[in-house]
Order: C-alpha cells, then sequence, then structure tokens
C-alpha cells in the first residue's frame, strides 16, 4: 500500500486538500482505469518540463517568450502589472485587453516576509525605462486587498518619476448583484467614483 | 501555455474538483519546485504500475495478495464486508479488528445502474463456502445509507444458507457527540439498542 501512501502524501501538499481529500482522489485514481493516472502523470511531466516564466513579463509560457509579449498586435504602450500569472488569464479571457502584462509573483505582505525583493519589480522598473518599450501607461492590477493596495501605492512612488500614466482598475458594484449584498466598502467606493449618465464612455 | 491547460483538464476529472480550483492547483504547481511536480508524477505512476486489487478480498495491494490476507496472525474465522477499499482503512486504524476483509466494490444502487452482477458477491460466496478459508462470521460493514442498508439486506439472505454468524456494525450515537445535534433516527436506533450498564462489554 505504500505506492499509495506516497501518493496520498504528495497530493496533501497541494494547496486546499487535507489528508481526507488526498485519500478520497488517491482511491479515486488507484479505483479508475490506469490510462487516466498516466495521462496526469504525463500532463505534470509537461508542465515541468516546459513551462517557465517569460523572462519579460514573468507570465508562464512554454516558448521563449510568451505569447502575449510575443504578438505584434499587442499595444505596447500599456503594461498591466497584475499579482499572480494566473491573473493574466482573468484578464485575458475579458477580451477588453490588448496590451502588454508584467507579473509581480506575489504581493508586498511584510507579515509572510514578503518585500519588495521577492518581487519583479526592477523587472518592471527596467521596462518603464527602456527606450525601445517605454509604455505610456501602467494599470496597477494588484488586487483590492489590503496588501494589493500597498503594493499599488509602493509601485506608484516608484512609477511615478517616470512621467508614465498610473491607473488602477475601478472599483464599485459587481455587475449582476444586488446592492443590498455588497459591502457597504464598496458602495461607498462606487459613490465614489459615480459617473455621469450617458457620458459616452459606460 | 498548453501544458498548463493539459495539466488543469486532467486535474478537473478527479471528484470534487472544478475548473477554478484546477487551474489553481495548475498554477500553484507551476509555481513552485519542479521537484514537487516530479515527484507527484512519479508517486502517481508508482500506484499506476504496482497497486492492483488483491485477488482474495478485492483490498489494494502492491504484493501478490494484501497484506491482510498475508498476514498469518489475522483471525481467519471473520471475515468484514465493505463497499470500498478505502474503507478497510477506517476499519484498520481502529486497531480493534483483527479478521479479515472482503471488499465489494460499491453498493447495490439500481438507479447508478449497480445491481449484484457490479459487486464481487460471488467471490464473498465463495469464500463463505470454501472448505479451507470457511469462516464463522461476516460482519457486513456496509454504510448506514440506503443503499449500503439494501446491499447487507441482499448480502444476509445469500449468506444465511451457510450457517453462519452475520453481524452489522452498531448503530448508535457517535462518540464525543451531543445529542442535541444527532438526527432522531440515530437516537432511535440508539435507544433500540441500548445496552445494560457494567455488562461488561462497554
Amino acid at each position: 500500500m505504500s505506492a499509495i501512501d506516497d501518493l496520498t502524501r504528495e497530493l496533501r501538499r497541494l494547496p486546499g486538500i487535507g489528508t481526507k481529500t488526498a485519500l478520497r482522489l488517491a482511491f479515486h485514481m488507484v479505483k479508475g482505469p490506469k490510462e487516466d493516472i498516466h495521462r496526469l502523470a504525463g500532463a505534470l511531466a509537461q508542465v515541468a518540463e516546459r513551462i517557465h516564466p517569460c523572462p519579460r513579463c514573468g507570465n508562464y509560457c512554454s516558448a521563449e517568450v510568451c505569447s502575449v509579449c510575443r504578438d505584434p498586435s499587442r499595444d505596447r504602450s500599456v503594461i498591466c502589472v497584475v499579482e499572480e500569472a494566473y491573473e493574466v488569464g482573468a484578464i485575458e479571457r475579458t477580451g477588453r485587453y490588448g496590451g502588454l502584462f508584467h507579473v509581480l509573483g506575489g504581493r508586498l505582505s511584510p507579515l509572510d516576509g514578503v518585500g519588495p525583493g521577492q518581487l519583479d519589480i526592477d523587472g518592471l522598473l527596467e521596462r518603464v525605462s527602456d527606450p525601445e518599450e517605454k509604455p505610456k501607461e501602467v494599470i496597477l492590477a494588484t488586487n483590492a486587498s489590503v496588501e494589493g493596495e500597498a503594493t499599488a501605492v509602493y509601485l506608484e512612488t516608484l512609477l511615478r518619476p517616470h512621467g508614465l500614466r498610473i491607473t488602477r482598475l475601478a472599483r464599485g458594484i459587481p455587475v449582476g448583484s444586488d446592492l443590498e449584498y455588497v459591502d457597504g466598502t464598496t458602495i461607498a467606493e462606487a459613490l465614489a467614483g459615480r459617473r455621469e449618465v450617458g457620458d459616452g464612455s459606460a
């Protein structure tokens, strides 16, 4: 049974997977067809071998640079800064952003021991001062959490001297939600950021 | 990114793992050390290669017969019948059972298309009528669900002619729980199965 124990131990290392879930998953796999296990193992090996951070923006890619960076149709005058690489996907799926990305690899969180040195901030500063790339706008799309806000404020102080437009994602009522269930801080932000009806930008 | 997509798709096939969880797990692995991914892939390959059902009892094993069946110190006069192989572990961990097991591989559930033919009932009947093995007792440890009960009733009718002691796990109040939070059916069962205080069997 030690092979099952080994698999359970490895699964338990994943986030959100405890002992019971790991056991359930392991036994599910053992009970199912062996091809399914081999396919998962193969997919893991492929990821380990081929996926690496894009040297320019930090997005994950299997080519030399990521598909966004090497796409000639992207607007190179805007860089959207996100905390994690998987957030690139969240923005890409909207189909409403045509610029480049920069992945920080986390957020400032002194309590967790994450300072500026742990994030790819130097890379961002290099990109905004690179005469070839020289973007006109940086969108600070860090999360709307305390740490995300602090990271945005920190980045703003560093970016300000570069004479760029620095923006942040709008705060407000999520589309499709009832006011009744939206927290007060969000409503306050939505009030402060209210827009003229019919100003053409909606 | 297709390697990540492939991995996400494989993870999503596992029970209880939806698209968001699969993505989160995949990106967690990509962000972590590659050794972790290789170790998980290796553990999966080991399970696929080495783990198979014990030909006697259906428990999972990597040897010819499982560790319970080949342990000469086990009491061969009792067979505990469980639905799934992972339930063997739940009983083994109590350290209070020294007999053998028999794994059915599921429970009778006509709505899900599981009839007697899908379960290893023939194997159980062979074991109880085998003059060499010939157990004295069969514990029907199927779950306390409607399907588990139905399975136990069905097995009882088949086992009855063999002149064995046929038992079922006791029903009652789970250890450590408050009566207030225990459902009425369980309390009723606990009342019906109440025991004399100080009868020496507690």
